[in-house]
């Protein structure tokens, strides 16, 4: 089955890039359920790691009474089940994030909350700033407002005076300020500290929304920890109430992308707006599921989570080690502490989506080209390789497929 | 646990009603957790009908094997579960509809088919065609997008000039029409064939898409089925991949609404471009909960809207047969061949609204006030009562209860 990670990247690559047309990126991504070649063009987990046991008792339990039952297959309220929306404020209590339930919300996966996100903030030509590369989906979720989108680069020099100027000239205001600070989605590459703060003042000095996208937050294989650009802006303004950032978790990638509940978190304010333009959406998240997360993180969350992150620090290193065997001079790549991805830059002339076709069709390995994650173009020579979903065999085989494609 | 079907009540109808901010309603909807209240005021279905032992067998046979679990648990494609969407091609192949899966979507919850209708067809100044009243939750629905409206009424002489000339004065076009024809939320009324033959007529004069919801479509105690809109316009045009027609399905009457899952079933063309919308919305719906009732339906659909369908017929006949006995002169009431609502209207000086406060806290009994179904004013003499979720006894004295308060 071709997965939606790999879809968003053919539909966003078709759309990002001038050469290839969807329909050719289509026939290449059903070439990748031939087992014969190897992906790292995927973003989804191990399924071998999935707490199945775990969530197969809870399903069981959430429908063993008819009162359970009866709320679990009902009609629920949009802002989400409280007894899961309670665990989140002790897990975000656990991350220096001092809450209540009215600052939670679940959402159908955090997606869902980058789009109600965009309906509530971005108006008529309004500007989006973001990092560069970016995660493809935040683009597609702010997609339907279409925004301007302008760069959050680290150590550029764009002050809040130039980017609300530039916002002005396109016809709008700057809407909020977009970043996925852990193990970013292309990059695998973390914001320090020291930049959060930064992007902080920023957004402060602006008076806009940070977006913090903390969807591989948990996923830490070494390095220390980082406080959350919410955990900094609680402890800058002294009240979640008073911070502008909306943090967006999920359990996608800690327990099952499939049950499809993620939250976010902030100030009472947004949250409340964003409950009704949830309601509007789609009334609420999957009753059942909610229930079933919120058993399966009260039984063993750390446990997974560890689980999961010994086994994907073993991809990583697996991935790391065979990137130095057998990538040529002049190819450079990140080292992540987390995360899914390491991002490949290869020497300037090299165009990674030029070269996908034969890397499929010849060298049966694909990836997904960097130019795609990129809302204001650029990256050409770049690409994306996940290590969540292959084997340690098949990493090991597929870079050095890659490293002959590169030579 | 105050349901979404209140909840949206709540919001809308403050946001209708000049007197009751939506905080009194709130602190009644709370009263409505006091079970020696009778609320009438609900949408939702009984939950003693769902059928649980089915879902919880087909939860466990989701998660038995390491190939099904990876796949239940998993990113999925936004189109949805290929099983299911062919489970819907012959359930709407059986209702007249030829159609394959490629003219099928899967939403959660067909409340997201209408988000994102609206979000592809409505643009600025846009004006959509509804019924009045008509159900709260497709207002919402359409609301971001913010819409003009205009009245659907039956033998109205508005005409395809008049309407598309009253769109453009306000600014725009007509985007698409929006009906609810078997037993609609909230009269309970049905549209026969010639109105809906009218209905096209008009719509195919406008060239605009025609919205069909048929969350009800499955719920006839009696009364001979009428044809989908969505089958008129495939015989008419001879194809559906002709038809101006997008038919909303849901399972949410039927199986369980804590599912989320519905389906919108339409033109190729309308279905890719909401796949795309729904991808940037919330990238698909629960993978394991479209398994589920792909594997419910299979097993025990018919029997299920039988048992459904049985419960509730019994329920309506006793409606009908206490508003006989209570209600005062002057007042009068729907007699639905379906659904879950009966539509009363007072007299013209009566305002149910007013009466609210006086139901809940003297008489204890609950209902919707009419004017929150009105896109575009009146209403103030109506009051919608839900009979699916009631037993036979407290509907009987929740009437008695009414009888007094109008009297």
């Amino acid at each position: 089955m071709t997965q939606t990670g790999e879809h968003d990247w053919a539909h966003h690559y078709a759309a990002r890039t001038r050469g290839m047309q969807a329909s050719e990126i289509r026939e290449l991504l059903k070439l990748l359920e031939d087992p014969g070649i190897i992906s790292f063009a995927g973003g989804i987990p191990d399924p071998t790691l999935f707490p199945v046991a775990e969530i197969s008792a809870a399903y069981t339990a959430a429908l063993e009474s008819p009162e359970k039952s009866g709320h679990a297959l009902q009609y629920s309220v949009s802002e989400g089940y409280g007894p899961l929306r309670d665990w989140i404020v002790g897990y975000m209590g656990r991350r220096g994030v001092a809450c209540t339930r009215d600052n939670v919300m679940i959402v159908t996966g955090s997606q869902q909350g980058l789009d109600l996100i965009g309906k509530l903030f971005v108006g008529t030509g309004d500007t989006v700033l973001v990092e560069r590369p970016t995660y493809m989906g935040a683009l597609q979720a702010f997609g339907p407002c279409e925004p301007n989108y302008d760069d959050l680069l680290p150590g550029s020099n764009a002050t809040a005076a130039s980017l609300a100027e530039r916002a002005k000239a396109r016809g709008g205001r700057v809407a909020f300020a977009y970043c996925v600070p852990d193990f970013a989605n292309p990059t695998g590459v973390s914001m320090g500290e020291a930049a959060r703060k930064k992007l902080l003042d920023l957004c402060t000095e602006m008076d806009v929304p940070l977006i913090e996208d903390a969807a591989y937050e948990a996923l830490r294989y070494g390095g220390a920890a980082i406080p959350s650009c919410l955990e900094l802006d609680v402890r800058r303004t002294g009240s979640i109430d008073a911070s502008r950032v909306l943090y967006c978790g999920t359990f996608s990638k800690s327990i099952s992308p499939g049950l499809r509940v993620g939250w976010v978190c902030g100030a009472k304010d947004p949250i409340r707006k964003l409950v009704l333009a949830k309601q509007a959406g789609d009334l609420h998240s999957a009753t059942i599921n909610q229930m079933v997360i919120h058993e399966v993180a009260t039984r063993c969350y750390d446990a997974q989570v560890a689980k999961v992150c010994a086994a994907y620090r073993t991809k990583r290193d697996a991935m790391l080690a065979a990137l130095d065997r057998h990538m040529p001079k002049g190819a450079q790549w990140t080292k992540p502490d987390g995360g899914m991805f390491v991002w490949v830059t290869l020497a300037p002339e090299r165009d990674a989506g030029a070269m996908l076709p034969d890397a499929i069709r010849r060298e049966r390995v694909a990836y997904v080209p960097g130019r795609a994650f990129h809302a204001t173009g650029g990256g050409e020579n770049t690409l994306r390789l996940n290590f969540s979903m292959p084997t340690v065999e098949r990493i090991e085989a597929g870079i050095a497929r890659l490293g002959k494609l590169f030579a």
